[in-house]
């Protein structure tokens, strides 16, 4: 039978099927965030897509389920941090973490009181292991972003040019860069302008990584502070990369001749983000995340 | 001062810059749906941009004020209907009217409670003047679109081909047809295929209408029954657009030597939709609308 629905009740209602949803982003990489405590929702790939759909749905780069890790229906440690980041890509496949929805992840955490006090740290776990998050400020008013600091685990970086780039034209040398997924980061010479290089195309790599790479392209801007462009694997240009931004920094530092203790500044198309290194070799990344809205809908019919 | 929002509170709480949103859809054209039935909303370009923004908001391609004409601040008649349609595009700008979110705008009202009872129709204001909605059916669960039927006013259309346009290497002969909006329509020959056009690149027109025009392809599916697709001045291509739908359903009938009185299929990539004539001559647009989430956002700041 049709039913009438009255519109004050629109957002609170509980109608069988609606889900509760925040919709946030980091440097303009964009999630819907799905707050599951106790694991009561079934996920699969088809409800996923359909979230992140973003004519058809509520839109993002992906799916993010806010989960306590013994809920989760995954195989982790008895000893994993209680809280796992359930990251699902927007086409409903599984991914092992995402360093800008990380950020998001911990400011969701941050806003719903399940941080300890003041600036103190929490480990988190994700399908890449543990993941330590800071919360730097809260938002003094709705719409202002958080800022967190997440560990993103050591960087394995090539001793020199591991490969060459072709971009404009030009062949330029590439480090690689492991922060758990693989980047080729190259800086541009003085002649060519960051704004102007032609990212509709894939640059080639010469060798080709098996597995592909994800291609940062760098300019120097000041002191402990560059400016990038990303290709990511099988995505093309995209406004920000967490990993990616990860593995300019500690290259830029290595080119510089410093050691990336002292946080570099990485300049993205979506944003502004620091990168740094702790005495352990750990590289930690830090950045806004912005819980941009609230609602609720009607879960899609898979 | 930092404050901590309580997580139970998010949707509801009343934020001082809290703004309340519906998201919905018409054959894959989205919208952000406000309402603001008193007048009460200071809407301006930056904070449209703002909530339209697919990754730093929440991203539709226009937004929808839902406002009583006499709270619009708007010039209208003295016996103008009750409701106004404030439809603005995606980059803040004012626009006249959308053949699909009217639809949307209709669902909206249904769920509110607004309309009139049973499948009566409902007048309605935009700033093309009078529109008339009929809500088709209710949906008969959350998540199942609306079915509306909209008048587009009359139709304007070209006794033979206006002008050509070029596509795929070819010259073919374009009908023009006004909807209040200029539109170019062209049938494809059997030769060529809808699916293969390349519609990434504007198809030129020969001679140029002064003030440019959509174009739209039609393929005959069956009958009564068309295909399109189509490339929108100043746009690209679109999943949908509804005065082209109207404007392909009339010149398809005219083309087939049919009085247009029956309704023609006419599938969008985004959906199917129905035109039809009345005997008074003003086309009808029938599709779907669905309301996909409703939420509350922090009003971007100006």
């Amino acid at each position: 039978m049709p039913t009438h629905r009255d519109e004050s009740s629109a957002v609170t209602a509980s109608a069988p099927l609606a889900l509760r949803f925040t919709k946030g982003h980091g440097t303009r990489n964009d999630f819907v965030v799905l707050d599951d405590p106790e694991g009561a929702l079934a996920l699969d790939a088809s409800v996923v897509a359909a979230l992140a759909d973003r004519r058809g749905g509520i839109g993002g780069d992906g799916v993010i389920r806010v989960v306590r890790t013994r809920a989760a229906g995954i195989d982790a440690p008895a000893d994993a941090p209680e809280w796992f980041m359930d990251y699902r890509n927007a086409d409903g496949s599984i991914a092992e973490m995402c360093g800008n929805g990380v950020r998001v992840f911990a400011a969701f955490l941050s806003r719903a009181g399940r941080l300890p006090g003041g600036e103190a740290p929490l480990d988190i776990w994700t399908r890449s292991g543990v993941r330590r998050l800071e919360v730097l400020a809260d938002p003094p008013t709705p719409g202002d972003p958080w800022q967190v600091r997440v560990g993103m685990g050591p960087a394995g970086v090539s001793d020199g040019p591991a490969r060459t780039v072709r971009i404009a034209g030009r062949e330029l040398p590439a480090w690689d860069a492991d922060m758990g997924n693989p980047h080729a980061v190259v800086e541009l010479p003085e002649d060519l302008v960051l704004e102007d290089l032609d990212l509709t195309v894939r640059p080639g790599l010469d060798p080709e990584p098996e597995h592909g790479a994800n291609i940062e392209f760098v300019v120097r801007r000041g002191p402990a502070h560059v400016a990038m462009r990303v290709f990511e694997r099988g995505v093309g240009e995209t406004q920000s990369c967490g990993t990616g931004a990860a593995a300019v920094g500690v290259v830029s530092a290595l080119w510089a001749g410093d050691d990336g203790s002292g946080p570099w500044r990485v300049d993205v198309p979506g944003g502004t983000l620091e990168v740094a290194r702790t005495e352990d070799g750990q590289v930690t990344l830090a950045g806004p995340a912005q819980l941009v809205a609230d609602g609720e809908t009607a879960l899609p019919h898979a």
